[in-house]
């Protein structure tokens, strides 16, 4: 299909179909919404031969289109992970349902109590690329929460991510949920993503997109509905004079090696001028023999000659490999200023054992996600107990941080009175 | 000043300006910011005369461009008028500062604690019209939550916007902040809003409107930041079967007439068929008995031949003015039917004694403030406990309901480890 106006009438039709379906899933009983996900996840284990053929096709396509090894892994599924999307539909059955919630409760001396209570948000819109398990992930999330979901995944994964949302399809009927709680793009033109990403005439409230830099900037630079995103993890780890150092060896390591390739991973690492000159070698040691890179700054570089010369461009890269950037800074002032600078407000850790140093830390970066003696690697919904997140955001308005079900959530005040009129 | 090229200097200049104030107020202490406050309102108070003076020049300018009377009334200063903007920044200064506020504590089975922590948003753009006292308003409320604030006042309110501001900023100075924590836009042109909307180059967080439906719809349809606002408060107030008919009559009474130009003043009853035969009538003697018309559906206007037929049009319109809309509906379900489709998702009532009713009402209505056996008119920040607001939000990212210093800010995760590192 690639008349334009086939495909406006097409993409109008699901949004409003998707504001319908989410008044009927803000008032759907916990039980029900869990069942639509159990059943989901029944009918995925029972159809795993069928969505292996659909996703026999997607790779099959993207190998003679010549994609890298990376991208195939992504794309590809077996057995074990679709057991896993199915698992991971139970898990986000067994979290809290948020809806309702009370979140506040105000006790007004004129008797009024005025109840802060959690509601959804109403209709979400999925942009995601080449990872299928994404349409089951994004939509029971979003299901959970009370809100409806339009999903468009990647051209590439479009085969597996059809066979996939029927399951997700059929578990909503077989809840008794109307089928338009969760659906997806059945085009593939690009053009259906200029049109979510205009808000499909009031029916999308939120954007979410998941996939690389060119798809978050794009949905960050044309969306004209708010946007949970992150555009890049550029992490930063401050190493103070009053470090441990053993420990802030094993963090650094931690924080940029154990997944080099997750917007957590570290980036950079400031180290105060007073512990470099014992303290790089040791972590240019630790880093080497894993396999890292090490680029430097000048007074880095002076005091380790297998650093390599850091450029400015540097200070700005998200590697998302095993390569890090180093700066020693004249002291802890220096080193917030760097971050304040280059920082993508992700996440940044400090390591140290003065707190007065941290107090600083947490109070003046303004990062969403800021550790101390910890790895950034930590930055996940999952390890905050969130059970399950859609993504995380870099953003100050709504949701910050990792985006569970709570964050796709809404609130209203529900005033208690016995005949109050004001006067 | 009229040049475009300088207009778009000044404008981006007040951004880089606030962004940097910005970075400083996020971590002043509590008690220097209420000083500017307190600081702030000693200065109106001896500079009562200079004030007057100005808003003299704003009034004669308006008075001579032919304006009607009510908004000259909202534009004109007296002595106690003053004093009353000197005792709002005072009562600001006396509220809890909500920067630094713990939200919420997680702690997780590897010993993590994480610490959910209000932080400021940052810069905080407010255009508003012809109200001299929304510039120390608004400013204060940003600076107490730890914003910059970038504020441009319609031109009928130049001069006496600039009078109340030269004394935020002597305040300000007095208490050691930056003067550019709280600017305001010295120059009347429309295309200064124009950037304002555009956000200054990533410098302002969000818009908040202060004004009439033309300037919030504008701002709506072109702002390319949030917007916290309301367009308009089409209020409707649910009588139903088994409501206290007496409590009712009083309610609506005053949820119409005790202000009508109010955003939360009603505007639509909708009336169960069941008991409209005997509450029409009395409805109508007590609203007419105060000067208030009432337009009516048919079966409201069969019930009594003073009601004034309603048009279609008359369910989406928010009067703002002595006049109400009554329409008799089938059932509760019809009820909820009209609020779904005329409701502008800021304030809706209830009146009923049956608690399943009520009940449903606060699950099934998706409007920001939701009233049972209570007033429409105490949808209000001050009402709420909160001590002042800066304007009540319909949309649901953020801030929803009166925006409060709390609904001013952000938040970040704290992360507090002891040497952790992520299997």
């Amino acid at each position: 299909m690639t008349d334009h106006a086939d495909i406006h009438t097409l993409m109008m039709g699901l949004g409003e179909r998707a504001r319908l379906a989410a008044r009927g899933l803000a008032i759907a009983p916990t039980d029900q919404k869990d069942q639509a996900l159990r059943e989901a996840a029944a009918l995925l284990r029972a159809n795993v031969e069928g969505i292996l053929a659909a996703n026999q096709k997607d790779v099959a396509a993207a190998k003679a289109n010549g994609v890298g090894a990376a991208f195939i892994d992504r794309l590809t599924l077996d057995a074990q992970r679709i057991e896993a999307i199915a698992d991971g539909l139970e898990q986000i059955a067994l979290l809290n349902d948020p809806v309702g919630t009370k979140l506040a409760e105000i006790r007004r001396p004129n008797g009024l109590v005025i109840d802060r209570v959690r509601t959804p948000l109403g209709v979400i819109g999925v942009i995601f690329e080449s990872r299928p398990n994404v349409t089951a992930d994004a939509g029971a999330l979003c299901l959970k929460a009370g809100n409806a979901a339009i999903l468009r995944g990647g051209s590439d994964s479009f085969h597996s991510s059809r066979a996939i949302h029927q399951c997700l399809v059929d578990g909503l009927e077989a809840a008794g949920l109307s089928k338009d709680a969760i659906q997806l793009v059945p085009v593939t033109d690009r053009e259906a993503v200029g049109k979510m990403l205009q808000g499909l005439n009031g029916n999308i409230d939120v954007i979410v997109p998941r996939g690389g830099k060119g798809l978050v900037g794009r949905v960050q630079q044309e969306a004209r509905v708010p946007v949970f995103a992150h555009l890049e993890g550029i992490c930063h780890i401050v190493v103070d004079q009053s470090a441990d150092l053993d420990m802030a060896e094993e963090i650094i390591l931690n924080a940029k090696m154990r997944r080099t390739g997750i917007c957590g991973a570290a980036e950079t690492v400031l180290i105060d001028q007073k512990i470099a000159p014992l303290f790089v070698p040791q972590m240019v040691d630790a880093l080497m023999a894993k396999g890292c890179e090490v680029r430097g700054c000048t007074r880095t570089a002076d005091l380790d000659d297998r650093v390599v010369a850091a450029t400015e461009e540097d200070w700005s890269t998200e590697y998302l490999d095993a390569i890090i950037s180093v700066r020693v800074v004249d002291d802890f002032d220096a080193a917030l200023d760097h971050i304040a600078h280059y920082s993508s407000h992700h996440t940044e850790a400090i390591l140290a054992e003065n707190d007065e140093v941290v107090e600083r830390f947490f109070r003046e970066v303004d990062s969403a996600i800021l550790m101390h003696n910890a790895s950034t690697q930590f930055a996940d919904g999952g390890e905050f107990g969130m059970g399950a997140e859609i993504g995380i955001a870099t953003g100050k308005m709504h949701a910050r941080g990792p985006v569970g079900v709570e964050q796709l959530t809404s609130f209203n005040y529900r005033v208690h009175g016995k005949g109050h009129t004001r006067p």
